[in-house]
């Protein structure tokens, strides 16, 4: 296609997207978010701390982590399983470690806390490493890890999850789509960001076909015998997500593994409930009766990279780095090696000037919720 | 098959192991390796801990980077790439970091002493992270990241490698296999040990069905202007591996994500070269004549458990982390979903008994070998 016909082809394409979902500018979602979160308890503080977490998936393109997520929040905090004044603290730590307690607070509130703490132990000895419990989920990985970035930092953020994966070789949904985020400082070039799943498609995309009713690649869902389907709807009948890798011969027991990892460094290390114990996030499910421990659990971490070389040298060569590798050879059709990070960053670019597309069915949901707790919902 | 049949397949198949592949004891592997790298110029002392870093591969069944690459190792010697009497240290520091200098050495004997640093910084402070520079090939990254085990502590090694991976949508090499190592201990259990290419399948998988001349799987490998092949052999022809996830649409860009990280950590933090610039570990490609770095970098770190939460905890969590997730409900015919490291401590435990099967050209090779440096090779 030439350049010439970008222009008509995004002209289209934004005219499809607008005549099926409603766009909403950002300040409008984050006046009914930042609403919604005074209703339920939080403090002017806390709410605007978990709008804006909430909302950077949104901006960022991820939109099943952002305020389609809002109501499920609401749920919980109706069921009793969120705190809105929750007192986040420091239980156990080192100069290089810690584990906050999360105190059944938002994860969005909980998470960025405890960040904070990994940042300033780095402050202090080079590096910080924390583990969280007694959390909820904390919307995107990358908000967290990208925390670290103005302090010329690396910043690594992960969580488990409610159980939806099954283990290679298993029929139990055993783990949770256990995201990793890693943030990467660079001088000229837009930081390296990479945040994903580690199941070979996150459950959003799952949802997204589900909605359009539309068939699954084949190695992204499994039966409740563990057979292959592509239909994405039989994770609702005991079938499975399946780790990143697809199937054994395409190396999915490496997905495991990196789900395994995420849970043990999340759960077992800050003392969260792990595996098949993570508190479901939908509120008409109930957590297991036989925790084994409280909540469920982040792992974060920050590195100064002046740990490790003068940052001015270090950046310069992740400018280095992000050139050659966006400069690629690439295989016909493809203008560029895509460098982690880059296309949600053009996302959020777009979306603070142009808005927030909405799922009517998110709209309709947002709407009633608004009602509910008597805040108008609008664009 | 029921356990009745069991012996007599597994004594069909060792049997037919045993009439094509000759078995050499650990002992005899052992000698004849130590006077090797005596003989190139190693003290007893580093050609002790590099016969033990390099067999641990043959013992835990990952023959492809054990002793089959001895005589590699050499070469790099004979070309003046190795430096057989390195000066190992600690260049720049923080209380919970470090970059240690291999002044290239053998990274088998590198990237042991720069965990021992990881491991005395995680004494002090809870946790080191050590990225090492001017070091070469270090054999598995499982050797490095179990170090940490004795100690109660969680062990972390990652290695860049010569170039060998095309990222999504590339048709140049640009990454090595790039692998990962978590080991985690538990109490009664044996520990969680994850060791793993970043790619669908690792060279060695693809070197074995080279020399059996047999195909691999869609999405191990690319051809060399980006197409799906099963051509084993198209690595020799300007194709390229594949990262973890095959294609786009089953996630191949998180392995290249992965790929990435461990690139970034062993090498933009330390100084090393990264990305295309690593030097090639066989002596016949030359280096880049325009390095970014010095030699190929790693990457190490060791958390003390009790940093987080007390050591008996922990390991009692982790024994039930492991006994949960191997007694998980299988797909049929499968007995246990596999908890990592599981195969290879079995492997192990027999190869230290039964001995350790060659290849025949492996066993020519080091034939070869050991009558140019006149070492007697036997078993």
């Amino acid at each position: 296609m030439s350049g010439v016909h970008l222009p008509v082809a995004t002209f289209y394409i934004t005219y499809i997207c607008l005549m099926t979902q409603p766009v909403y500018s950002y300040s409008a979602l984050q006046h009914f978010a930042h609403a919604i979160f005074v209703r339920i308890g939080c403090s002017d503080s806390q709410a605007t701390l978990a709008t804006e977490v909430l909302l950077r998936a949104d901006l960022r393109g991820i939109d099943s982590h952002g305020i389609a997520r809002l109501s499920g929040y609401v749920r919980l905090w109706e069921k009793g399983r969120v705190n809105c004044a929750p007192d986040i603290k420091t239980v156990y730590e080192t100069p290089s470690t810690a584990v906050v307690d999360g105190d059944r607070g938002l994860g969005l509130v909980v998470a960025p806390r405890a960040m904070e703490v990994a940042i300033e132990k780095a402050k202090a000895v080079g590096t910080g490493w924390v583990s969280v419990k007694n959390s909820n989920h904390f919307g995107i990985a990358g908000y967290h890890a990208m925390m670290a970035l103005p302090h010329d930092m690396i910043g690594i953020a992960m969580t488990n999850a409610s159980p939806l994966v099954a283990p290679t070789f298993s029929i139990e949904r055993l783990l949770g789509t256990n995201p990793i985020a890693v943030a990467i400082p660079a001088n000229e070039q837009p930081p390296f960001v990479a945040d994903f799943a580690t199941t070979t498609a996150a459950n959003g995309k799952l949802e997204i076909l589900q909605r359009k009713n539309q068939l699954a690649p084949v190695g992204w869902v499994q039966t409740s015998t563990g057979e292959p389907t592509t239909n994405p709807n039989e994770t609702r009948h005991g079938g499975a997500l399946i780790p990143l890798g697809s199937d054994r011969e395409h190396g999915s027991h490496k997905g495991f593994c990196l789900g395994a990892w995420v849970d043990i460094f999340s759960a077992v290390l800050s003392g969260a409930n792990y595996g098949p114990w993570v508190p479901p996030f939908v509120a008409f499910l109930e957590p297991p009766d036989d925790p084994v421990g409280e909540g469920l659990g982040h792992f974060f971490g920050a590195m100064r990279v002046d740990a490790f070389r003068p940052a001015v040298e270090f950046k310069k060569h992740m400018d280095n780095w992000i050139t050659r590798f966006r400069s690629a050879k690439t295989v016909d059709g493809q203008q560029s090696v895509i460098i982690p990070g880059d296309p949600e960053r053009e996302m959020q670019a777009s979306r603070l000037v142009d808005g927030i597309p909405l799922n009517p069915k998110v709209v309709e949901d947002l709407t009633a919720l608004g009602q509910r707790l008597e805040v108008t919902f609008g664009n």
